[in-house]
């Protein structure tokens, strides 16, 4: 489809400042969740259940935002883009590990993971500041969200 | 982790045709999740949607059984694999176009990604007749819910 | 409409055997439900109350299956056809009492059906084992239950 | 069982016209719902997820009503009969056709069986004016819903 | 309170034939709560189970129409009196026997106490034909409720 | 669209008769739903909570019925107004103060709108008697609802 | 019924002594619920809707122990008498007024109504501390039910 | 009432422009309800039941949030104003045709309301950034609600 | 584990005596249990299902209760025991037949097997009146428990 | 407001001593809630996520049985008294650290504050045997809540 | 613990301002909890039921957002204090008076609660502005809760 | 009782081949419940409630294919025996420890039970393999969900 279907409420720059944001945030958010359920299916270890259940919660809040980051995409005439290449090309998570992890090891990842998608999520609150309001208070609430799941994670590191 | 901290209750050379089958199903299903999710987001047409909602039960499918073959690999003493990067190098489903995309070509999209999913779980149903029939019975189970689900992505080409 | 809008995924011989088995089975259940319907209706005496409620379990078992037995029909390129007339040409249960019926004679006529609906269903659980695994399994499940219902109606002849 | 074990509340030429009324309305609406049912199971094109979820609808409201209706059979001392041959002798309801349909012959089938299905309550609501109040509510209701069961199917024909 | 609060949407000759008649309907109705739940406790014999939780049924439809019709006497501007004491005086249902029964003699009762309660309910139709639709409209369904249960408490008589 | 794209159950002066009821009853439904709202946010006083969440229910009512009222007027070939314009232009209900109100002058007004809407809804009870019993059946129930609500406002002026 | 057909646990002198102390408060109990159920009805005034749900969680309480009493009469041996014979001859709860009631009438009522019901409790439950602690603790738990209702009504009257 | 009964927490001028937003918008959203239902009930053609369905979807949303404005006029102590002579006199959307209406029109006509709706709220965000952030933090969530049905509806005319 | 890791709140002697009172209470319910669900898979005759449903409430008691004195034991600082072998070595219930049971000998088997629990718990409710009051009150709600479903069986002999 | 507007159930000294134990149990069951929640949220380390929930069990099981307790203290006409500073003067339970605890001291700080409050319980139980055997009970089961509570935090020091 | 186990999303300044903010909004919604229990027991008078209701919502209301501000003092880096001990020092709430209270004098008890707490949060809407837009946003809905709140409290005066 | 009351769909010889795997997996999974519910009971250490927790979930899990076990013993016409005797004599699973046992211990039991209980399936489902599919799947089922379980707990050993 050559030309979008949506008309933006935006106008063109902001659209796009905006646009731009919103799929750098689905495409951190669509690998948050796999990451999430590779370290679900693969924690071993004493504290096994207890790791295991918080990380599908945290599955499903990556889920829950993925689907609200691409509907304002949508919204503001965007075509928003989670496939799986397009996550391997431009996710700004680092690489979680292979195989059966330890749950401290666990722990190390989702804790990094976190870190990389709330620093980056700070910056686009930023920089949509004179963008979209609208936008930006979706990814206030992502923010929020997110930093409650870090602490919650951090502080089994303690 | 060096070695499986899982005892298999199977013999090993039927704990590696049975975790290769379920290893690359679960590939698939990951991948299939994945672009029905960027289809639900693309559609747009006059069924727009109906569509959509539908596109979301397959999502939802594809993720369930996403976690039994996940879980099942487990109990079999295998890791499994369900990263960005692992769907990438070994989906069997064919690739799924950017941007949005009208209900037809939607369709038609669902349609190649089921009978690609379909043909190979045929195949590993074969396969897992000898090294495990409790595998076997999840294969055939999926078999049955994508059957379903491809007998009514076609009724809409009818 | 002259050929099949739904591509199936088994062979044309394996297609003929399966789906001969899921629409025989569909009448037999269609007529399960309308008789069990009927004798819930009709039926008197001081057990009264016991049968009327357990007879609409049965209904309720019926009516699931001859849903999943005609999208699996779909599923496999085959038209279900599950009509009146369609009913009383091929339907393998004998034929159920007009009028009020006391609950030992609504007993005998229910284990009757359940009876001639088992003994075809073990047979078509046969003759699909080389023609498709996947509706072998739905008729397993079905004969499962039917066979749990068939103790519980007999259990009360003792 | 030679005569009826249930004492009518109403004078013997009353229960007469109310009970021919009643089994007449209980054979069209068990007709009705296994037409539906057919009609759900071969409804095939472009709009097919929404017809064949609509027709789930209309079945439920068809069986809803039939065991209303036998219900009130009983309570008027007349044994209700809702057998595939009975419906097959006197359903009133014009023929369904085989095999898959369009979305549009669907709708023009079920159209044509609820317009006759409501001509023949309409002169039943007549005939019990006298008879019976009870049994007329009773009737008036399952028109109510069936005029607007026609308004909805025959909305998509316009 | 010398005179009534309430506005009655009816004339004074209607409100009087209507009045009565929904008081008449009010002081059976909780009589019946009373003896069903009388019955419930006091219910001994082989069937004792199903009696016991079939007269819970009849005490929820008793209590509910009871609300129904105390809430049209108000809507009409009468004062509903639905105390033991007026109970006692005016209550057109037999007496039910004191002490434990057998299954048969509490069907007996129930059926007796029933067929009393709607003989006394189909005469109010009539009269209130012209005095209040709304009212009858609302007897017409407690008659077509007493007399389905009627119906499945003799089905245990035959 | 020029003529009704849908067939209408009754008589041309029939349905025009009816029409009109259900037409005016539409309009004086949409009102009161919104005069109850208006009503909701402006109480002040002693009482507020207590009318505050009364109100609620009204509204509720009113826009159930304003539903039905709509669905039967389409499924007798009328095509339903109920637009802002339309309602200021036929509504049967008093107009409702602006501003604050205190508790006392909410009641009020409140049973002057019902009072109002009651006292045309029988007279259209008695217009429908011969044109339509369904549609009649539909404006006993709403008046029903309406009476029940009258009381429990004017139980509070006592 | 000539004899129990329940075998009591309890000695004959705790048996009757028990036994009596049940089936007072069955009769209070039922008492409490007709009369609460009146006041729900009849009461009219400014706080009208406040005391009207407020009276219906008290019919509710009254009911749930009504039942709870009666059971326990039972598994004792002794046969429970609810009938409203029963209660005009044995109810200590004083007499409650014809027609409507202002708020303040109604809740005045209620008050005496509770404490008459409280005292006569609390004697119940010295009785019982030597004939059956199973049957105190019953009645315990009804008066710190009924002891809290109590204050809530009395709240009102401050 | 003379003069506001809630004290504001807002200065007089904040309140004053806080109090104009707040006001225009809940006449626009009971606009948008009132149409949307009217869109509900006329929609007519092939994919009528589709839309029939989403517009009660937004019927809700805008019911929802015009009591979440007319809620916060209250808390800034202005009385809102929802009636239909008001909505009349000052909606800013445009006016929806009368009887039925295809489903391309039907898009058409929720389509234009909705953008002129979101053109005013963007402007309203813009004008209470200064006079109170908590009215802003509203109006930015229903603008983000109503962007994503806009952009719902306008995918169907691709 | 040599010495109890729980610290107890009651002295040494309180403590023996109490928790002896526990373990028993608790291999009595597993054992009770374990013969309802016997009884519940073996019944047969004309008022099977009555028994079969009854049975498997008299299971759900058991297993709560069972797990109310597990607690109970630990919080006193008792390690409780349930053990299949001893239940066998220490159940106070009489043993039950093997094999189908005709309704009559399961109620027979059922009723035996109260008998003997209620007259073990009542001799601990006196054991635990001096050792813990606490521990008291939960047997006494456990034998008001079994004394009605005491009652339940016992009806059904008469 | 000088004297209490409840009419107390007890003796004035009865109610001196039982008001007594209650006001005690509601300030050290605030406490509790307080320290409950401060802990909940202070909790770091390896078990943080298991204790985190736990711990918002026991929050639950505090509120609960403190408005138990108000409720209780009412109806014997004491006014309860829940305030902060209340709660800071009279409390038994012995001062929780400040900061972030990790686990282990967060467990040694909850079993050290249940240990002190069912102390002072099994107190008020004796007290109350002769004052309020109402309140007793409701002392009892709360102190039963609490020691089951107890025994799962100490179980974790094992 | 002598420094913070999780590491602050903020830089150091910001960390301060923030942290400040949300403590003492902490103590101050802990201490509205308190009050709002503490008037919920001790409510008396006409109104009582309404009031009494009222306030364990707006109990909710306080624990809930106690909870999401202790979660991000947490997700800041900062430890959250909540203990009696903390409110009786900083709470910003005036003092609640002791004793049962009329209906009157507690709503001017609450009215006067939620004003003091709507001016502190306006001031730290401010103050975070430039800290953490985060805060400041869960800050923003805190407030509008507690607006509307004070509206609805208010509105009893009027 | 003699003979069977229950006929068997089956020939002799499989029948008696089938019975006695099921009857052998009943005691197994009987034996699973009790010794999982002592292990819920006993455990304790830091990892305590996760365990205790987890353990429930395989009491659930026990008992549901208990029930389904011996429900398809019946329905081949053989009497299912789950005793506490008939467990003492034939289970499968070594015996559990006694007393409070560490998390460590209790999860070596754990698996090991079910490492022995896995074994003894996978034979029997090679043992019906030809005697009766339907009771081979069903086996197949309970294999699937303990081998589940069993990587859980072994997880946790990693």
């Amino acid at each position: 489809m050559a030309h979008s279907p949506i008309k933006s409420p935006l106008a063109e720059s902001d659209k796009e400042i905006t646009g731009n944001a919103l799929q750098a945030t689905l495409v951190d958010l669509v690998d948050l969740s796999l990451i999430a359920k590779q370290a679900h299916w693969n924690v071993v270890g004493a504290n096994f259940r207890s790791a295991h259940l918080q990380l599908d919660e945290l599955v499903a809040t990556a889920r829950q935002y993925t689907d609200a980051v691409a509907e304002r995409a949508n919204a503001i005439g965007i075509s928003p883009n989670g496939k799986a290449k397009t996550v391997v090309e431009s996710s700004g998570i680092p690489e979680y590990p292979d195989n059966w992890q330890s749950v401290e090891s666990t722990i190390t990842g989702v804790v990094a993971a976190l870190e990389a998608l709330i620093e980056r999520l700070r910056k686009r609150i930023d920089e949509t500041d004179k963008s979209d309001l609208v936008t930006q208070d979706l990814l206030i609430e992502i923010t929020q969200e997110l930093e409650k799941a870090h602490w919650m994670w951090q502080a089994q590191q303690a």
